[in-house]
């Protein structure tokens, strides 16, 4: 981590509790606790609680065996977490609760009623949630102000991308609160001024998984192609900037000299991709006998183990070159 | 460069010519120097054909410095350059012709009658137009059965990716060795079956971009909020994969799994993304003024400097990446 910064210490005394010890929850804890914060985890399942800690130890060697982590840092981080056998004990004096738990509405409604009765009155509550708006889980709650969705990438331990997404009824202290604490433990907070299905991260894939699917399924190219496109070509740039960046730089003059070059264009190509469609039984049927051709079904779990490897490769090259040539 | 394949020793007789000497075709002139071909320059303008070697040498030197080659190489690979006065000389003996011209569609239908007179029969003619379809420039030629689009992204001898677009009088056998000759030089080739506004990789662009100017209208997040999305979030998977891959591996069946699970929440998705939207002199002017505000416009160029810096470094790490942990 880099030196204290101004929001790093007006974040010192926060304390953090960690609801759902599932991937997500276990590398949330590694997040807060590198950054130098007492971490409470809790989780319904005594099996969970009692894997927990060997297992966010695994994942702390890993990062550091990746170059991410020094070990020191590591160990100190491991000796930050503790396992809470209640609810009640890992929330009561938390500052900070980031509830992981599953993406059942209705268990989230019960958890939070607990939450709001249990944390501290001036504890934030945020949702890791990927698609449930916190107006669905919190409309009821007395502490409704203090509720938010922090939503991560998985594992955000290395993407560092949280979007904060208030209800309505959201205090803006709390989203403020929250995304400085994001930024003082390292990750990327982005602040969406309303509820939208999708977010804005499910909507931007959302619109290129449809133009994808939509290639395919009228015979322009195959999938690997596809992945091609994005692998070989727009995802370089894309892995350190995002895209109004990118347009901005690809014309002499900036993004509305862009705009005036492209617009047309796209505008054009926009009316070609407007169709929403489904995606068919046959089409599905198709792009899973592709990939099957290029990726036998129990070579899956070896992929992803390849691919988190690759993203923590990604990650910490990335951080290199922001540190030799520039953020 | 990796050792020959079976697919570099079928090219090892050609002999490339590449018309026009901007920025794109003085990088074309990298990648197929570097990979050991005889290389042929032409360019209509005089004061570019003087400058385009001493311009080579000097991204040749950047490469070398990048660790992206060695300087054994990068010499080597500038002694294969040749610049022609003429042509017809530079076409004379080719067996490939990149042509890299303006976006101008009378320049490329005028230069096509003079490529296929001057060429050798059995020479291919590929465009590297990131718009045009061949069919609009090619339609009358004796020849046109060996003409195609080859486009890459700028600047090729960095991004791998080249887009090939057959029209539809286009052997089928160019198209083939057209793909072999880019897999040999190290590019990453993708076919497209048909032409279509956009090829497949600005038609992905664009998608991605026309929800990110809906986020912006609609007032659900600034435009660094979203540049974060993609450069903090989803962009760093994509540098290694692409959104097929990325799906398949992110449900515990792979791609069809995936679908089942999350396809009808994509397809509700996609019909609040279904309003084609022009952009608006407004919203431009918004996103210019959001941009500006971090990036003022004397310091462009000093940021596609470094961008191009960065750039350069993610394919280095990414050369790295496929070599230690696989490809």
């Amino acid at each position: 981590m880099s030196k204290p910064s101004n929001s790093d210490r007006q974040q010192q005394t926060q304390r953090i509790a960690i609801i759902g010890v599932g991937l997500i929850g276990r590398s949330w804890a590694i997040v807060f606790a590198r950054a130098g914060f007492d971490v409470a985890l809790f989780d319904a399942q005594a099996e969970a609680r009692e894997c927990a800690m060997s297992r966010i130890k695994a994942s702390l060697a890993d990062i550091a065996r990746q170059d991410l982590l020094d070990s020191a840092t590591a160990d100190a981080a491991a000796g930050r977490i503790r396992i809470c056998e209640e609810l009640e004990t890992a929330v009561g004096d938390a500052t900070h609760v980031q509830e992981c738990v599953s993406e059942d509405l209705s268990v989230k409604q019960a958890l939070y009623r607990r939450l709001d009765a249990w944390a501290p009155v001036g504890a934030v509550l945020a949702s890791s949630t990927s698609f449930l708006a916190a107006s669905r889980f919190t409309k009821d709650l007395p502490g409704r102000s203090r509720c938010l969705v922090a939503h991560p990438v998985n594992p955000p331990h290395l993407v560092p991308l949280v979007e904060l997404v208030p209800a309505p009824w959201t205090d803006g202290a709390v989203v403020e609160r929250t995304r400085a604490l994001m930024d003082a433990v390292g990750q990327a907070p982005i602040t969406l001024r309303k509820e939208i299905q999708g977010f804005v991260l499910n909507r931007l894939q959302g619109a290129l998984l449809a133009e994808a699917f939509r290639l395919v399924e009228d015979g322009v190219a195959d999938t690997a192609d596809v992945d091609r496109a994005v692998a070989d070509g727009l995802g370089l740039r894309w892995s350190f900037m995002g895209p109004f960046e990118t347009i901005d730089l690809n014309a002499p003059a900036g993004v509305a000299d862009y705009c005036a070059r492209f617009g047309p264009m796209y505008y054009e190509m926009a009316q070609s991709q407007a169709d929403p469609r489904a995606w068919t039984p046959a089409l599905v049927t198709q792009i899973e006998r592709e990939r099957r051709a290029r990726l036998d079904e129990p070579d899956l779990q070896r992929r992803q183990d390849w691919r988190d490897r690759r993203l923590a490769a990604v990650v910490a090259a990335k951080r290199r070159a922001a540190r030799d040539i520039g953020e």
